[in-house]
């Protein structure tokens, strides 16, 4: 497999770590966002989307959207498990996942900070307490989620695609100075993530890309 | 089952069109969004979050976020599938899905635009066209992966979990006069949807909340 990424990018990052948690070799093809590489003809070839993480399986097919990989890994390398083996269990940790995926990170990639940036000319100051704020509350509804049920990780004793969201943001909301005070069964999950191997090699400043 | 949810949330019509795919009966418990009801104490007592829909199950389990609700009653309740049966197409139809719900929904609800006028100062012009230039963009990477397959809805030819996010964002992108040109397949898709009655009575004017 072929994984197309950027060390960075959250994103990607997800990916990163559940294709460790998996033992899956893939390789590494950086695409630079930061210097627009997303938007160039090389990559146009590879997804209209403009978007990593693309995982091309070893049949060429190629898939996009980090969660959906995950979730296609999950399905086709099913140990260990990412997601709980009870219906209500999994629709907790595809909650908990969603609420990183789609009410945190959104609006704070690369290419929406942009946009505030150079169409809404919104100054640094405002730009990064925007930043702050989906954070602080996209991480308390994660707290609370996590301070109804005992658990190691994000759901139960062993990382999950929930946990696969939620280490890319913290490593995001410290790179921005986010408050994460009152958040203690949040980082307790996160750390006992990066106690892992699968986690600490997938972080972005253990990437051949990084900076 | 009871289904907190608010008329205009595309969020919610996403999860009243599962339930109306797969024939089940719900109470409807409208939570007036654009009131802030969803901060008041009585939502509180639902959901930490602040956000619907929040789908309560006959036990008194509630679950959160739209798409792990959809996944949920998917399991739960398999006919008529809303995942294809296999592990491609599911990857493909829930890429399509976080489409909507991780690339253009969480820029354009209604907490963001509220913030992008109140906290950032953005004036109306400038809000809306962020609002058209994300629904553009993620429309036209819809539309890329419409057009590399056939099918007569968003996956093959019956609604998916893709076609219950697409058409609430058809509806939130013409109430906002986005530009649609150039979207054959994705608007073939959103008709064929509209023109099944669990489509029709889930969308915003015929709910009982409805102004």
């Amino acid at each position: 497999m072929k994984l197309y990424n950027y060390f960075r990018s959250s994103a990607s990052f997800r990916v990163r770590i559940a294709l460790n948690l998996k033992g899956l070799a893939y390789d590494y093809l950086p695409v630079h966002l930061a210097k627009g590489e997303q938007k160039q003809a090389a990559f146009a070839n590879v997804t209209s989307e403009g978007l990593v993480p693309v995982l091309e399986l070893d049949d060429g097919r190629r898939l996009t959207q980090s969660m959906a990989i995950i979730e296609y890994l999950d399905e086709t390398h099913p140990q260990p498990a990412l997601l709980p083996a009870d219906a209500p269990g999994r629709a907790r940790v595809r909650a908990l996942a969603q609420i990183v995926a789609c009410e945190i990170h959104p609006l704070n990639n690369l290419r929406v900070l942009k946009y505030l940036a150079h169409e809404l000319k919104v100054d640094e100051d405002a730009k990064n307490g925007w930043y702050r704020h989906w954070v602080r509350l996209g991480l308390q509804a994660y707290e609370a989620q996590l301070a109804a049920r005992p658990g190691t990780f994000s759901h139960g004793d062993a990382p999950t695609l929930a946990d696969c969201c939620l280490v890319p943001q913290i490593f995001n909301a410290r790179r921005f100075d986010c408050d994460l005070s009152g958040l203690p069964r949040t980082l307790a999950a996160f750390d006992a993530c990066m106690a892992l191997d699968a986690f600490q090699r997938a972080q972005p400043s253990a990437c051949p890309d990084a900076e």
